[in-house]
Parts: C-alpha cells; structure tokens; sequence
C-alpha cells in the first residue's frame, strides 16, 4: 500500500536524522493533531527528505539555515542542529554556519542562534 | 597593511564566487555608498567567506538558503544563486535545494525562489 | 462625545471577543503606556473590528492567520485563538487553520502554532 | 492507484479555486521542477485542500491572510486574491480582510496588498 | 466635529512629511478603498504623527528603520526616505542609517534599502 | 596594530553603549564563538558604531527600531533598549518610539516590544 511506504519511509529517515528530540516533537504535534503529525512523516520526510539529488547533510544545512533566518522557531531550530550533529556535522561546522549566516541575517538573529547551539551542545554533553 | 590585505583577500573571493553579477550588486552599492562597499568586501568576504571550517560550496549553501528564506532580497538571491554554480553546484542541486526549503518556508516563499532560479538559469544560457 | 463613543464601542467588542485573555494583555500594556492601551480598545477594536463586511468569525480567522505567519507574537497568538474559540471555532477547527497554514508558512511555523493551540486548549480545560 | 487519485484530486481542486491565475504558476513551476509542481498539487491541494473541516472560503480566508503577513511573494497574493473572488468572496470583503489585517500586520505591508487587490480586480474587469 | 479635527491634523501632516510621494500613495490607497485612506490619515497621521514625545525627525528615522527591516515594502520605503530628506536629515546621513542596520538586519537587506535610497535621491535630482 | 585599534576602539563603544547588559550577551557569545565575539566587538562596533555620520542616540535609535520591527530577537532587544537609555533617551521616548512603530508592524509585534521595555524599565529599577 502506497502510504503506508511513504510512512514507513519517512518514519525511518526521521528517527535517523532527527533520533530523540524529532521524537518528543512528533509526539507533541501527534497529541493535537495526529494527521498534521502524519503529513511531517510522510511527505516531509517521506517524500522530499528521501529525495535523491542531495545527501543528508547538505539537506540538513539548508534545513538549519532557513530555520535560523526564520528565528522564531527555537524547538525546530534545537531539533535540526541536532539533527546536523547526527548526520555528520561537527560542533565547530554548525558554529562556523552561524558565522557565516550573520553576514546575510544580521549580528541578533545569529547571537540568538549561537545561544541555540550552546544549548544543543550542552544537552548533548548531558545527555 | 591589515586593512589592504582583508581588502585584497576579500576582493578575490568575491570575484570567485560570484563573479560578474557581484561586481554589478558592488558598483550598484559603491556608487551611493563607498564605505558599505568596503565593508562588504573586508568584513563579509575578506574576513568571514575566506575562513577556514567550511569550503565555498557549503558556505553559499547556508547562504542561498538564508536568501531564499528571506525572499524579499531578489538580487542578492541570484547573485548567490549564481554564486553557487560557480563554486560547483549542479542547476539541479539548486532546484533540489528550493524542494527541500518548501517544506520549512512554506510553498510560496519556495516558488518564488524558484522562479529566480529560472532566471538565473536563463540568464547563463544566453550569456 | 466622539471619542467616548469610540472608546466604548471598542471596549465591548474587546470584552465580547478577548475576554479574560485580552484583559490581561490590555492591563500589561495599559501599565506601560495607557495611551498605546486607548489606540487599542478605540482604533483597533473601536473603529476597524466594529466595522460592518465582515463578521467577528471571519475577522478573528484572519486576524489569527497574521498572527500565526508572523510567529514571533506568542501572547497575542494565544489571545486570538482563544478569541475563535470566543466567537464560535472549534478546537478542530482552528487545528485544521493550523493545517492549512502548513503548506503556506512552513512546518516549523505551523508546529509552533500548534503547540499555542494545545496551551490554548489546556487551559481553557483548566480554567 | 494512490498516487492517481492525490493527484487527480488535487489538480480538480486547484483548477477550481484557482482557475487560469493558477495554470500559469503551475506552468511556470512545472518548466523548472515537474516534481515540485506534482508536490503541490498531490500534497498542498490533493492531502490539504481536500480535507472536511473547514471550506473552501475559509481555507482562502487563511490563505490570503498568511500571504498578506509574509509580504513578498507578490504572485501567489495574486492567485489567492483571485481565488477569493472565485470561491464566493467579494471585492469588498477582500478590501475589508485587508483593512482588518492592517492593524495586525501595520499599514506599510496592508498597503501594498491593496495594491494587489488592485491589480487582481483590474485583471479581472479586462477579461 | 473630533473626526474632522483628527482629519485635518493628520493631513496637514502627511503633506508636510510625504509631499507628492505620500499623494500618489494616498491617492492610490484611496482609490480602492477610501476607508482605509482616512484611517492613514486620521490614525496613523492625526493621532500617533501628531503625538508630543518625539520630533518629526526622530519619527521618521524610526519608521524607516522599521521599513528597511521589513525589505517587502519598497513603495512605501520610498515614501519615508523622502520623509526623512523633506523633515531634514541628509542624503549622508540616511546612507549612515543603512549601514548602521546593515549590522543588524544583514548585508541583502541593506543592500536592497540602499538602492532604494540611490532612487529616491535620482528623482529628487530630476525634479 | 590595526587588528587591536579596531578592538579597542569597539569594544569601548560596547561598554559604553552597552554596559552590563551587553557585557552579558558577549561573554555568552565568547563562550561558544570567540571569532563572533571578536566580529562584533572589531565590525560592528570597531567599524560601524565609531563611524562619523550619526550620533549615538540617532544610531541607538535606528537598531531598535530594526530590532522591534525582527520581533523575534528578544534578549537582543533588551540590550538596545537598555542602551537607548545609558545613550540619553527617556522611559517615555522609548515608548513614544514604540507607539510610533505599532502604525508600520501592527499592534502585536508592537505590543511585545512594549513587555519587553516593561521587563528593562523594571531591571532598571530593581538594579
């Protein structure tokens, strides 16, 4: 059956990339709505997340790098730099990122994305 | 001198990576604004593009994925639309890139960017 | 007097549609600045939410849809779905705006906007 | 099949509330990205705009209510305005969303939306 | 009448912050819906304009801060650069302001404000 | 050195401007970024703040006025308006300024800036 292969796909793709913190998330969108939480699984995942064309860490970059422009979408913002250390980021890349982006964002909305990463890398340490 | 060699170092980055369609952006600027012209060229590209811990491709990654997300900034989107085929990225890659962002900026933001896209292409197909 | 009339046609909309919530927010802002607090209840509520072409309904549902793209106003984001919830949504309704909004503002946007909705809905059980 | 029917329905769906507006973004989506296009109308309008919960009025409500707030994606304001109109909105109702989100989202991007409106409304009257 | 003084006070106002640039606006606005331009007028102009508190000077650098920021709004962004020439700041120092902001809003936008700015100052060069 | 005049030249603009509040921000974005630190300290405030052109007050002005108008870069925020004071302003400037903004970003994006001078206002007091 076509969906579930979409569910089943973007189920995996999401607990490898986003492991633990995409869990709680998921789970709080699926507590309100449960087919909002079905749609993240199969199309954003399951669809385009399993696209070919970009591997897993240039897709999370860009991921990342919206999601710090948008700047008030801190739980999604702690998920993707999550995400970015799982598949293959280091804590310096992500820094580096933010270096980069607050030439095109401005000095605030790059400082608040620092204070993200430190609290990333700190439950990472804890964790 | 300090001040000529972040000059000179950022001046080269820029005509790297972006080319013709940078220099134009950079007249535009200088003719109203000398010093922002300078400070582009000394701080964004001849201190921060010309770090070490991450190489060109990934930088105008974050960096078109930022503009894309901002989406009012057109020019600069295809200044580092184009950017990014000249330090290596496939026209592809590009639309791959606008799909997944679809998903965190939502589809109007992300058809937009792809019409410029479009543009750009063009634009080096005729020249 | 005019202003008077002003003032208090916009008082009992405010009350009709923010209740308690909207109180809240309107002592907080009043304890500041009462003037930006008049310009509230007088302008906004007084003259443009008073206006007939559109019902409270119809008013609240975009009004809420401003304050969802937006993403970065949480208070008035709560103040305004409890507001539908006040002017005859229901909870499923303003799940499926969320929804809706998804494809328009991004997920994370509308991720958030969920989980103001569950606080919304919480403590309107609660209260 | 599944795939099929998402699309079939929601290409139906899109050529209702969209109409000809409509085409010529998909058509300019599909010239740079057939898979991008297939997304929107399988995902945005077939998963989506399908669903019971709310109709379609409302969910044109929401819709042009979010691109209003964004601001910058001028073409898609345009489709949705015009969608309004085909979905059973009037002109004055438009001009009233509008007014009303003023106070919401300032007068500057209200401003330019009446623009918009303007724009849609003239097209409509050429032909 | 308190509307009629409300009005007055703020066109007397705009005329003398926006001059022809803020009557083509007007008249635009007004021409789709007279509404909104008399709330301009009597809110925004008759009401907070008119306010003690800050000089016409300082208003005017403000509201265009808040335009630069916001990017999507270049008509408008026109009318109060040309406010901020017409209340006395020069063309230096409204060059000054955009680099300032460049620091905290990113080089694009910045950018963008500044070729705004080479317009307004082009024009009021022709006439 | 040049490198060194440009610290110290920033970083006694910081202090001043600034004081304790943005001594707070920088140790934080020391502590996970020393080169983001430094580029605020040497670009923003070095280069740009010790510019000629516009006084302290007009360019404490023109930041939060942008960093108002972002909405989302609260921590931020405060620093400028507790800077807006150390620089000269009154209470009842900063939020004539506030006012004046809720006519070009809405009441909501206006109504938090003016919690968030509250929270300054009572620092203040309290320290």
């Amino acid at each position: 059956m076509e969906e579930t292969e979409r569910f089943k796909r973007g189920w995996e793709l999401l607990e490898r990339i986003d492991g633990q913190a995409g869990d709680r998330v998921m789970e709080n969108v699926g507590s309100i709505s449960p087919d909002m939480a079905r749609y993240i699984v199969e199309y954003a995942y399951g669809d385009v997340w399993a696209r070919p064309g970009l591997d897993l860490k240039q897709r999370e970059l860009a991921t990342t790098s919206a999601l710090i422009t948008l700047g008030h979408c801190e739980p999604e913002m702690k998920v993707h730099m999550n995400g970015m250390l799982r598949v293959g980021w280091t804590r310096e890349e992500i820094v580096e990122v933010i270096i980069q982006l607050s030439v095109y964002v401005g000095f605030p909305t790059a400082i608040d994305a620092l204070r993200v990463a430190g609290e990333v890398f700190a439950e990472a340490d804890a964790g």
